[in-house]
């Protein structure tokens, strides 16, 4: 059923700031994204790798958090499936087109688990910088990554991206009970790599992060430098450090509203159809740092706010299962 | 047509070597390849990140040259469909079932131009050494990337692998002929990334390389030091350097018995369908080397012999474009 | 004064240890140290950049801890001069030639603070190692870089060093008590970089680490894969970071028994005499850790005991001046 | 004799340039040095660890070439002592105080050999950027590290730097006559590492290049790409690669006009007195390039001009010996 339309990749983000100026500062000077277009509500920002319009639309709001995030599929028809199927589930969904500068006609709606997503196949070609090594700089940002979720429904919200999205599972984490597994955290891909959505038990829906490669694990220590040279000690949050599940090396930012990114690099293509996820305990200790060190608290702690479409914050609910591993409870 | 079956990736090439013993110490101690198996005859190789079986067979032979290159495809149904296909256009086929350890049913042909190709669904899963960080050595060999065919038929090869086995060209290099593009060169895919199989113009069928993901830049400059240190000066032909097309870091090694293979990393993720090719000038200076130093002549004149299933090297004719950038000719 | 003799460079360290063969996993499988000479009794390791016999010497013990420090100097004359001032001082000194080996006449000594040291001239050559790449392994260990006692005399120890031995302060750290600086912290130098010995306040004689270079960042990150692979995820103390003072690039590890070494790279040449030494509040936020992560509390808690060369454990002070900065006291 | 004086390091190189916008672009911009002090017909540049004023100056005039390298020595009484001598073996040397921004009182002459000098103590002080890596771009270039001059008297000048100056041998290269060693090129260092200057045997007196330390072999590499994403193709004139003297890890460059410089990075500390200096021969494939690949004729063939103070290029002599390895001359 899920390969009834075929979602290419998470394709763009929609984060809201309070103040573009710090925000391109932030995310322009120092963390290395390239700039598509801007105007006085918005900064419209891509990758060196990237060809089509954005990764990353800041929108200058009255408080922070995630306005939507957007999946390109692989035709016009494959998006005529998916409003039909959203509109069978009984979810609220509107068409646009134009509206977002460089996507088409998009889908909009808000999935079963409060998260406020966008399905779109048109989108625009710009030009590509990725022999354009004079413009490299920071964390040489490549392109968007994934996009990690938090739900108390993880059991579901994992479930549901597979049977009905089309996602498939890379690799998952389990809160064992009672010798039971339980799945606490999902690793979904639709590209050929490791990720294109994670999802993670805890209060929810609250929205984690997006994560976006940089070139190299050298351009990640680089940009550790050039932060905290610029006065952003504090934005870092956690790393760099090497994950356990995706093998990924990271780092962890909070933008100057908060919002939080991954950078990330160095996971593994993922292309053969017979993938045995990977199993992971929330216990092993490591499972979230590969090196061992524990992420901080407020890792786990804060989360940004999901918008729906209308701007409206999306009530939340506490999760069932522990939010976290047992060696942070103390 | 060439959407009728899913052919996932090139999974693997079968290289003739006159001394295992040799080759053993130049592919497992020096380069970085990771042993799956061995016996009398052969040499089981594979890469840190894969999962399947065997991406490099070395087979003991009288000459040195390459035996075949397997395709993977995406399921039993696809490979009854391209056995169809084969049969079809009077191309000579047979089945195999496990004659390849690792690989289970299997057909093999040869490709209208003459190479040497099998398609198989079935492969063994082995241990996943990528988080085994204690084995890794060398260029830390992480998985094949693409192999590289010589034709003099080059404007049909490039069509047919596209038009008929469902290959998508990233990039494609043009000889100019009295204001007229014709293709010179053809970069094709299938997994997300820019190649799976590219084919030059020149005399064939030969056989130029398989290329092998290297962990990272630093990877490659230190395997040239390790290279140098045990005496395989001599077998590093070209590199390291950066290439124009695909823009991939490279080093060329030639193995003891002269069989070529690339350690490559850094080219870029390619999932969206409206993909424009890039286009490239077969004399523009920064095609092959983006940073400028032309390949030794060598490069373009030696390449390897093509065999069939039945053991005898391929006639081979002589290309009716040039062979190579007109700056060369001198 | 202090000019009257010339001291090279701190040239190794003696650790003990409880179990030579977890010792030679730890230090030469896993960290990548190379191995000059061993005994029943003993380990001698070297750096690949290391043309002299030993850079560490394992000794098997009953308890870990540090037996001593040794000091090349220039010449035998420096030698002599180096025991006159001892002897004048009061200091028990005693002259051993050979009993090291590798090592040849020596002054053995404890100085003023407590730590047991050594001098001499004559060394053993010993192959060099800096292009026998194939060698290279772990976090590719060049050369020993300096130690870091830790007294509660630091003001006394920082002065000695200086007026005495003829070190130069490259940075230092101060407690600021009442507007007034008082050095908690320095960093002094003999050879042409940022030190040889650093003199940190705390309950002491104590030894806190020795610091090894590794030869690059990458290498470093590496090692802390390798580490995590290999069991040693909780050997891994600290980092890897960038140190405020020094600039350095870090990673510190805990042997199998507790003794502490750090793997160290990219700080700077110091030359010019006029030299401004740097100066850092011990309450900086990057001071210890550029990025800002903050040290964990046992690497202030804990420390390596200093032998005298009788075997027997230094008597120990508690500093008068705080012994951590005030944002770690919660 | 040579002890007489102390001379720190070579310290700064004077190029003279045609077009400064020119150069601006290049190495400021491309290659990624730091501007102290810029004028009408200079430019005044350093490294991001260097805390002096400059360690090139780029003035303008009609033709390229160099100008002067300057040594800094340690103290005032080194400067009256070096005059002394200079006068003393009938060398024209001139005084000067403040003429050049940044180097205070300063005896300028030309060596036995025909290369313009320049010897200091005072200079000032400059703003340390090591940790502003917000700064940081290209190369990275953090200080001036050796030249190299090319000279037919290649015995007497290795001799004479030794023997009257206090320069120390750390490597050098024979050209094998008759069974019998001849110097060809000899790498003589001050500061504490493999060579503040090398002398090579050719058509001379004329100067090869100035060497510059990028911060790793990452940043050569990216600078590389940069380069040529700038324009510059054709002023990379050899590397990236390393070279078997010293172990570095190299890029030549050519500037605008033709100047060369080398980014270097990895050779090694050389601390210790009884340093045995490492032999190589001249034709020793790996001594030039460690990997192999021969060095372009062009590398050979051209040299900088070496003008004396008064601004008239020095006369050259043609070498005895051969000025490039046997397997260079097909």
């Amino acid at each position: 059923m899920g390969e009834a339309f075929n979602i290419l990749r998470t394709h763009h983000v929609e984060y809201r700031v309070t103040d573009l100026e710090k925000a391109y500062r932030f995310y322009v000077e120092a963390v290395g994204f390239t700039v598509t277009d801007q105007d006085d509500r918005h900064l419209f920002l891509r990758g060196l790798e990237d060809r089509t319009h954005h990764n990353l639309v800041l929108t200058r709001a009255d408080t922070p958090g995630v306005a939507h995030v957007g999946f390109r599929v692989a035709s016009p028809e494959d998006l005529e499936a998916l409003a039909d199927y959203f509109v069978g589930l009984g979810l609220r969904t509107h068409w646009v087109d134009g509206e977002e500068p460089g996507i088409g006609r998009a889908l909009r709606t808000v999935d079963p688990f409060g998260f406020p997503i966008e399905f779109f196949y048109q989108v625009d070609s710009v030009p590509w910088m990725l022999q354009q090594f004079d413009h490299y700089h920071g964390a040489e940002v490549m392109r968007l990554d994934h996009v990690n979720y938090i739900t108390p429904h993880i059991q579901d919200a994992a479930a549901w991206y597979q049977t009905h999205l089309g996602f498939r599972l890379s690799e998952y984490t389990v809160s064992v009970d009672n010798g039971q597994d339980r799945i606490w955290g999902a690793w979904l891909h639709r590209k050929q790599t490791s990720h294109d959505v994670a999802i993670s038990n805890g209060h929810g829906p609250r929205f984690h992060h997006a994560s976006f490669i940089a070139s190299s694990k050298d351009k990640i220590l680089d940009v550790a430098d050039r932060l905290a040279a610029m006065g952003y000690v504090d934005n870092m949050e956690r790393g760099p450090g090497r994950h356990g599940t995706t093998n990924a090396f990271f780092l962890y930012l909070r933008d100057p509203d908060g919002n939080r990114i991954e950078l990330f690099t160095g996971d593994y293509l993922l292309i053969d159809p017979d993938w045995q996820p990977i199993r992971w305990d929330l216990n092993h200790p490591q499972r979230q740092t590969f090196w061992g060190a524990p992420a901080p608290k407020r890792w786990f702690d804060e989360a940004m706010v999901a918008y729906d479409w209308s701007g409206r914050p999306q009530p939340t609910e506490a999760p069932t299962l522990p939010d976290r591993p047992a060696f942070l409870d103390d």
